[in-house]
């Protein structure tokens, strides 16, 4: 029974030349012992393992049903937005001014305004597009969403993301700037956001962006421009002070068209 | 009052310039009025902003206190091997057989065996190190943290991280494969794991990963070889058929030497 030494002190250090030993047949016959003991707690696990098996099922998956949202993306449940809005609700506080630097078709807008809309009144957002067609669905969708308190928080503005300053008061205090970078959905692909216009865009958030706040990226890269995109937010991040700034960056390794999250926090 | 226009209806689509109409000074003067009302709401947000900025100071921040792992990690308060473990969680049940292909100093080993010892006793966590210094580290601690029944669910094995198919019984469903890749921490430098290897042993992973299982991977890149283990890592995630595995890694954009986890879901 030499050969089967390592199975009889768990802690004990061994070679798996003596696992090798033991021939699959075997540990299958050992598998017949109902109740582990010290001896033989190896093979009783194997022997768990044929009798038991853990539920390998969807139904039974341990990510069934869970609702960390982080776990929920990282195994693909989940949309980079969806993650984007859950870091959001950890950083933004009620009462907060925020900036949606290209507001699409107002989900993001709408998903803010919901963070910083209290009684209080103090909460505002700033919602930007260059597009005509994405303020107009925003509109329409916050129209529908908020009430006429809650309307009032929102100011959509047409112009191009790198010139927020013009937009928020000098002495604004802002929490978040969020961008969705690409196309408008449902709208024409040819009109993207540009890699120039998004560095200025981004080094404008840097500026006025307060202690504790967040630029939250999402870079879609599946249209032509979309890579040249993420390599001009890329840039940007890399290029943040460690002491002051923490940048990560969520990829799918095997999607590679797959929308890119970029948290950018200022300490 | 006509550059004022955009101010009165918050949901109004307006251009910027209008605003850049109204000098500073005129913005303070307005700031006073105490209660907002529909006229001047984007003044008294302005004034909002001025009378109570919200708070900056590192104890008020939205990030003070926050116990979510993820966003603790996004904004720099936890590490890559608490993520990892977070992310476990999420993902192992009580009684499933686990594997540490690079148990270092034991840490990643007793997190894995908390996650899967209950009064069943079948779960059961196989340990590797190519180092012998390392599974000693590892023993040690597994001495002084585990009652004499939690010891006996974990095998050690001194053996290279790419023969674990050698360790684990055939018929074995494993939920989790975990890797620490670069050196022993307090070790010596120049034994690292290899990118060669590491791709054999991800490789072997795969075969043994069960469905619903996870590949949990922390690339150790501030040393010689490190990038070029990372590369190993990303080249085999980025083949992973999408149908079956989600792959996601995380990257601290402005921190290069930053440890990298991997994280590889089967469906």
């Amino acid at each position: 029974m030499s050969s089967l030494r390592f199975c009889f002190t768990s802690l004990t250090i061994c070679s798996p030349r003596n696992l090798l030993a033991i021939p699959p047949q075997r540990i299958n016959t050992f598998c017949c012992c109902a109740k582990p003991s010290r001896q033989n707690d190896f093979i009783s696990e194997a022997n768990t393992l044929q009798s038991s098996p853990p539920s390998a099922s969807p139904k039974h998956s341990p990510l069934f049903g869970m609702d960390d949202t982080l776990v929920s993306y990282l195994c693909g449940k989940k949309k980079a937005t969806d993650l984007a809005h859950m870091v959001w609700k950890h950083v933004v506080q009620k009462g907060d001014t925020v900036l949606d630097a290209t507001c699409g078709n107002g989900f993001d807008t709408l998903a803010m305004l919901n963070l910083v809309a209290d009684d209080s009144r103090k909460g505002y957002v700033y919602a930007l597009d260059i597009q005509k067609d994405a303020l107009d669905n925003t509109s329409i969708l916050l129209e529908e969403s908020l009430n006429p308190d809650e309307r009032q928080l929102v100011k959509l503005v047409n112009i191009c993301h790198s010139k927020m300053e013009e937009v928020v008061p000098r002495n604004a205090l802002v929490r978040l700037v969020g961008f969705n970078l690409g196309y408008l959905p449902g709208g024409k692909k040819e009109i993207i956001t540009r890699p120039e216009t998004t560095f200025l865009a981004l080094e404008a958030a840097e500026r006025i962006l307060m202690p504790g706040g967040l630029i939250s990226i999402v870079v879609y890269v599946g249209h032509p421009g979309g890579r040249e995109e993420l390599e001009a937010v890329e840039t940007f991040a890399a290029r943040m002070p460690v002491e002051n700034w923490i940048c990560c960056k969520l990829r799918m390794v095997n999607r590679p068209c797959a929308p890119v999250p970029i948290f950018l926090f200022r300490r």
